[in-house]
C-alpha cells in the first residue's frame, strides 16, 4: 500500500547510524545509544560523534561518511544549526531515510524556521525522506527497533499502531498501555513534519503484519483529500481509529500554537472520516478502548447485544449503554428462553439482559454464554463479572475464555473491581480477550465493532456519478459571466448552472425599474415575489429586502418602491443593482442545500433545514463530495429536516427522492467545479411526494 | 438533619446482633460473623443461632430474646420463611434497627413477596425500621462497622458515602476503589426496600462529620418531592452525585426487572436534580472522578481554568475538553503573561494552555503555577504532567503538592502514564489531591466543582409565589365544570382558570351550528378561526378541523361545514360537539407552555417551541413546579425556542418578561392544583417586545 519505497526504510532497516552520539550518560545522545543498542534490534547499529572513540562497546565514527553498510536509516540528534550539514553527510552516503530527532527547528521561532527550511532543502536534493525534526522518532516493537532517546519503559510487542502528532502524548501512552494491557505494534512521533506527515506515513504504518488496528493522534490534516484515499486504502484492510484534537475553538488556538496547526472546521473533518471508513474517538481512553475490541474480536453482524451478569445493577447499566451507543438489546427466540429457563433458578432474569443471580457458578455463565452465542438474533455478548460471593472472578474468566475463543461473534468482558480481579484480567489479556473495569466501557466498545462492521459494507460503494449533467455548459456559462464585487454570480447564471447539472429551480429576473418590474411579472406570471438585488446584502429579509405574492400591477409598482426604500434606510451605503422578479413559489417543506470548497478536504454538499433558521437550530449535515446514495441518506437521517420529508404529524410526506436526486447532483457540480467556492439553495422547496422540488433562491460565489 | 432517630442506629450501634451466624466456613452466616469481628467494631458483637455453643471465641445465644445489652442493630441471615419470626424476636427485644441480608423475599416472585409483606407489618408492629431485605448491609470505615457477609476487601477509610439500590454494585465499587485512591466513609446497601429507601436514608448518611461528598446508585425514586426536599437540604451542606440508571428504555426495562422498579422520565428526574442542587453523572467513574475533587478541592468563583503542561498536544487535549465541559480557558492578565514570559524560554507559550516546553524542571512548575493562581480571571487550574525527559514524575508532584494545598483555587492534576508514574500518584493521593490518568477526565472534575458552586448559589433561591392569583376563583369553576369523556375541561373553563392566575388567553365559544358560529364571530370580532370541538381528537389541524382567517359570514358558514366534513371524513366515528370559534390571533414567536403531574416527582412545567413540530424538534425543557426566577430563565436558555425570544436575524425581539412571567403563573397553577393533570398553552404567541403575550389555544385535563 506504500506510495514510496524510501518510507519503508523507517521500518526495517538493515543498519541505522545514530549521529550526535555522547559519552555523557546525562546526555540525550547517551540515552539514544543505549536505548538502540539495549532495545533487540537485530541490523546494524552504527554511532557517529566527530570526537570518534567507542561507546557501550561499539565503536564511534567520526563522521557520516565513515559509517559502513549495511545503513539504510539514520537519526540525527545534533544542534540545529549543524543539522542540514549532518542530513547532507547522510545524502552523499545513500541514506533516503532520516528522523530528526533534536528540537530547535520551526516550533522556537523564525531562526529554527531558516533551519528547518534548509534541512528541507537538503532533503529534497538527496531525495531523503525525513521524519521530524523535533520528534521521539520511530518504535516497531517486533523488529524490535526503538529510536526514541528518552527513558520510557517501552511497551511489550502489540498489535496497535500509533501515529501521533505529539512526542508527549506517544511517551504518555507507552507508559499508560501497561496498565490497560495492550500493547503497541509500530509507533511513529512526527514531530514538526518537516516533510513526512500523518498522511504520508499512513499506509507505510499499516504495511505490517503485526499491525491489527491503526490509532491515530492528531491534531491537523495537511492534505484533506490524500489523507482521505490513504485512509480508505489503509481502513479497507484494518480498522482505523482516530483522536483528533482542536475540535473546539480553544483547541483549535491551542493546536495552532503547538504545530502551528489549521483549523479545520469540525463538521468537514467529520464528513471526511466517513467517507474514509475511519473511526473518530471522543477521548484518549475510547480510542483504545475500541481499538483492543477492533484488534481481537470478530465483527458482529448487527446492532443486537445480550447481555449476561450475575447482578441486575451492572445489568442495567449495561442496557442503558447499549441504547445510549446505538446498539439494542437482543430479543431472544423462544429456544433461547426455554433453555435458559431449565439451567437457571426460577429467580433469574431470562430475559435481556440475563441475570443469573448470585448463586451463579462458572459452569452456569458457560452454559448461558454458549446458548446466548447459538441464538440467531445475538450479533454479540457482554459478559459480566462482578464480585462473587461463591467463586473467585478467575474461575469465571478461565471457564468462559474457550467459549469466547471459538466463538463466531464478539465477546467482551466486563470485569468489576481492583484487588479482587488481576488473575481474571491476566487470563483474559493472554488470550487477547477485550476487557474492561466497567459495563459502560465495555459496551462502547462492542458498538465499535458495529460501526467498523458497518464502515466496511459502506466503502465499496461509489459515489454518483449522474451521466445527464453537462458540465461543457457549465465551463460556457463561467467563460462568459461576470460576478459582483463579492464574487456573487448573476441569479440567471446560477440558475443555468444548476439547470446544467438537473436541479430545477424557479427563473429570476433582474428589474432595474419599477417598469420593467411589471412587464418582467407578466412574463413570468402572477403573483410575483420581488427581491432586493445588491452585492452586499447576503439576507435580504433581513433589511425588508423582500415583498412576497404581489397579484397584480399595481401592487408590484408598490413593492418595487418599498423595497427600495427599506433597503436604502436600512443600509444607506449599499449599492443597489434593482430588484429581482420571480414567480412565487409553491409552497412544500423548505430545505436547504448547499456546497462549499473547504480548503484542506476539497468540496463537501450540505444539507439542512431551510428559512432563516437554519443557523439557530444547526439542523445541518455535511458529506464529502461527490455523494454516495449512502451519504445522501445519510444528510436526511441525520437532520430534522430530512427525517420529516417522510412526513410528520398533519406534514404531508414530500417528495424525499427528488432531494436525494438533487443532493448527489449538486455535490457532482461542486466535485466538478472547484471554482465554485460556494453554492446555496435555500429554500429548495420540496413538494408532495412523486411531484419534485424547486429551487427559489440560489447563489453561487466565484473563487 | 435526619428525621428518624432510629435510622442513625444504622451507623452508631453500641452493639450488634448477628442472628444466623454459622460455624461452617462455606457458609455466608460464618462470613457475617468473621466480618463483623475483625473489621474492628468497638461496640458489642453478638452472635445467635438455635444450636449456641461459640464461635470465633464469642458465645453464641440460642435465641434474641437471650442476647444482653447493648444491643441496638440486629442483621439477619436467617431463611426467608423464618425472617419474619426473627424481626418479630427483634421487636420484643428493644431492637429498632434491622438490616435483614437474606434474600427470598420479593426478587423470587410470590411466596418470597408474602415473606416480605409479614416482615414488613412485623416491623410497623414493633416499630423496627428495616434495611433490606436481599442486600448487602452497612459499612462506615470510620467506626468502624462493617455487616457486609461477603469477603470484599474493605476500603480504606475515605469521605466519600455511598447509597446503592445494587449490592453488586456496591461489591464491586469497594475493590474498584483501591485502583483509583480514594476510600467510602459510609456506604449502604438498599435491597429490595422493604421499609427503608434511598430517600429516607438520604439525610442520615450525610449526617457523619466523616463524610465530604454523597455518592448514589440509583435505579428509581421511590417518593420523588421528599427526595427533592431531603436531597436539597443535604446538598445545602455537601455535595450530593447520582448515578441514576434505568434512563433508556432498555434499561428502565432492566431496572423494572431488577428492582421492581417505577419508570421514571428522564425530564422529569433531571428536573427534580436541579431543583434539589444535586449533581448527575453519565458514568460510575465520572461519579467518583467527581467525588474526588469535591471531597478536596475548594470551590472555584467561576468557569474559567488554566492549563499548565510541559507539552503541547496534552495542553490540545485539555483546551478541547475545557470547552467541551462548558467552561472556558482564562485569558491572562498582562502581569501574568510578562511573569511567563520572564521566567521560560522564549519558545515556550504563555497563552492558555501555558506550555513550559519539555525543558521544565519542577522549580518552572511551581513558579508558573503560582503566577497562575495569583491571576484574578484564573478560577481553577490543571496541571498536566506528561512523562518528562529530565525529571522523574515525583519530583513534579513533590514541589506543586505545597502550592496546591494552600491555594484557594481548586487544581487537579493529570499525571499521564502508568509505572513511571507510582510515587507522583501516591504522593498526591496522600494529601487528597485529586489526580487522573488523562486531561479528560481531570477537566471534566473541575466542570464539576463549577457545576457545584453555581449549584449551592442557587439552592437558596425561593419558587416565584405571585401574590395576584385567585386559587378560589379556579377551586369554584372546577367545582362547577363538567369534564368531556377524556376528561378535558370545557376550553371556555380553561381560559378562566388561566385568567385566574394572571395568563392571558383568546376566548374560545363553542358553536353547534353554523349559524351560531356567526353569531359569535360577530360578538368576537373579524377575523375568526374556527376549529372542530370533539373530545377525541387531541390534534386538530391533522384531521383538517381547523380553518383560518375567515372574514365574513359566508366563509364562516362555509368553513364550518368544511371541517364537520373533513372530521367526519377522516375520523367517521369520532363525537363530535360543535365547533370552536375564536378571534385570529395576532401573530408573534409560537411557543408550548405546559405542565404535567408526574407520578413520582409531582408538577413539571414544560417550555418549547410551539406549533406541530415540538415532538418532532425535541426543542423542550422541564423544571420542576412551583418555579424559581432562575429555573424559568433556564428553561428560556436551555431551548432554540427560548433563545430566539431575544430576536434572531430578521425575527424581532418577542415579549421574553411575559414568557418568564406566565411560565412562573403556569407552574404556580400546577403545584396549586394536582387534580389537573396536564395544562398545555399551543401556541402562545408571543408578542414584540412591551406587547404581551397571549395563549391561542389551551386544554387541561382532569386527573
Amino acid at each position: 500500500m506504500t506510495n514510496d519505497p524510501r518510507l519503508s526504510l523507517f521500518f526495517k532497516p538493515r543498519g541505522v547510524a545514530l549521529v550526535g552520539v555522547s559519552q555523557d550518560p546525562s546526555r540525550l545522545g547517551y540515552g539514544l545509544a543505549r536505548k538502540m543498542i539495549q532495545s533487540g534490534y537485530k541490523g546494524s547499529v552504527h554511532l557517529v560523534n566527530p570526537k570518534g572513540g567507542s561507546l557501550l562497546n561499539h565503536p564511534v565514527y567520526t563522521d557520516i561518511a565513515s559509517v559502513p553498510d549495511p545503513v539504510d536509516l539514520a537519526v540525527l540528534l545534533v544542534p540545529a544549526a549543524l543539522t542540514a550539514s549532518a542530513l547532507e553527510a547522510c545524502g552523499k552516503r545513500g541514506i533516503h531515510a532520516v528522523i530528526i530527532s533534536s528540537g530547535g527547528f520551526r516550533e522556537t521561532g523564525p531562526e529554527g524556521a531558516a533551519y528547518e527550511a534548509e534541512c528541507l532543502r537538503v532533503a529534497g536534493q538527496y531525495q531523503i525522506r525525513v521524519i521530524g525534526p523535533n520528534c521521539i522518532g520511530v518504535i516497531d516493537t517486533h523488529l524490535p527497533l526503538d529510536t526514541c532517546f528518552a527513558q520510557l519503559p517501552v511497551s511489550f510487542p502489540g498489535d496497535i499502531a500509533l501515529v501521533s502528532h505529539s512526542g508527549a502524548i506517544c511517551a504518555a501512552l507507552l507508559d499508560w498501555s501497561f496498565g490497560q494491557g495492550f500493547g503497541f505494534s509500530r509507533l511513529v512521533s512526527l514531530g514538526n513534519q518537516a516533510d513526512v506527515s500523518e498522511t504520508d506515513i499512513f499506509a507505510a504504518i499499516a504495511d505490517d503484519p503485526d499491525t491489527r488496528v491503526v490509532t491515530m493522534y492528531l491534531e491537523a490534516i495537511s492534505n484533506g483529500r490524500r489523507f482521505v484515499e490513504q485512509g480508505s486504502r489503509v481502513a479497507q484492510e484494518k480498522p482505523v481509529v482516530v483522536y483528533k484534537v482542536g475540535r473546539s475553538v480553544s483547541g483549535q488556538r491551542a493546536a495552532a500554537s503547538h504545530t502551528g496547526a489549521l483549523a479545520c472546521p469540525e463538521y468537514a473533518f467529520q464528513a471526511a472520516l466517513r467517507r474514509s471508513g475511519i473511526i473518530q474517538a471522543e477521548t484518549m481512553e475510547q480510542m483504545y478502548d475500541w481499538a483492543r475490541a477492533l484488534a481481537s474480536c470478530p465483527l458482529p453482524k448487527g446492532r443486537s447485544v445480550a447481555v449476561l451478569t450475575n447482578a441486575g445493577g451492572p445489568g442495567v447499566i449495561a442496557a442503558d449503554h447499549v441504547e445510549i451507543n446505538g446498539l439494542h438489546l437482543a430479543k431472544f427466540g423462544d429456544q433461547t428462553m426455554a433453555a435458559l429457563k431449565a439451567l437457571l433458578p426460577a429467580a433469574a432474569s431470562i430475559q435481556n439482559p440475563v441475570d443469573m443471580l448470585a448463586s451463579a457458578t462458572p459452569e452456569h455463565y458457560v452454559a448461558c454464554l454458549r446458548i446466548l452465542l447459538e441464538d440467531p438474533g445475538v450479533n454479540s455478548v457482554l459478559v459480566i463479572i462482578p464480585p462473587l460471593p461463591m467463586f473467585p472472578h478467575a474461575s469465571v474468566a478461565t471457564a468462559v475464555i474457550p467459549v469466547i475463543l471459538t466463538s463466531e461473534k464478539p465477546v467482551v468482558v466486563a470485569v468489576l473491581g481492583e484487588r479482587l480481579i488481576g488473575e481474571a484480567v491476566e487470563r483474559l489479556r493472554i488470550e487477547h480477550i477485550p476487557e474492561y473495569r466497567c459495563p459502560e466501557r465495555a459496551v462502547s466498545a462492542l458498538a465499535a465493532l458495529s460501526q467498523r462492521a458497518e464502515t466496511l459494507e459502506k466503502l465499496n460503494a461509489k459515489p454518483v456519478a449522474k451521466k445527464d449533467v453537462h458540465p461543457e455548459k457549465v465551463r460556457s456559462i463561467l467563460r462568459d459571466v461576470t460576478p459582483d464585487i463579492t464574487g456573487l454570480l448573476p441569479p440567471r447564471a446560477v440558475g443555468e448552472i444548476l439547470a446544467a447539472y438537473g436541479i430545477s429551480t424557479l427563473s429570476i429576473e433582474l428589474a432595474t425599474n419599477a417598469n420593467e418590474a411589471v412587464k418582467l411579472a407578466h412574463k413570468l406570471g402572477f403573483p410575483v415575489a420581488l427581491k432586493i438585488a445588491s452585492p452586499e446584502i447576503t439576507h435580504k429579509s433581513d433589511v425588508g429586502g423582500v415583498t412576497l405574492d404581489l397579484k397584480d400591477d399595481e401592487a408590484v409598482v408598490t413593492g418595487f418602491k418599498d423595497i427600495v426604500q427599506n433597503v436604502q434606510k436600512a443600509l444607506p451605503a449599499s449599492q443597489i443593482s434593482g430588484v429581482y422578479v420571480q414567480r412565487m413559489a409553491p409552497k412544500g417543506q423548505e430545505v436547504i442545500l448547499g456546497a462549499v470548497q473547504d480548503s484542506i478536504f476539497g468540496a463537501l454538499v450540505m444539507f439542512g433545514a431551510g428559512g432563516t433558521e437554519v443557523e439557530g437550530l444547526g439542523d445541518t449535515a455535511f458529506a464529502l463530495a461527490p455523494l454516495t446514495l449512502e451519504d445522501a441518506e445519510y444528510l436526511l437521517k441525520t437532520t430534522w429536516a430530512g427525517r420529516k420529508l417522510k412526513g410528520f404529524r398533519n406534514l404531508p410526506p414530500a417528495d424525499r427522492e427528488a432531494v436525494l436526486d438533487a443532493l448527489t447532483r449538486l455535490a457532482q457540480l461542486a466535485a466538478d467545479f472547484p471554482q465554485l467556492n460556494e453554492i446555496e439553495i435555500n429554500p429548495f422547496e420540496v413538494l408532495s411526494e412523486g411531484r419534485g422540488a424547486i429551487g427559489v433562491d440560489y447563489r453561487a460565489r466565484w473563487a
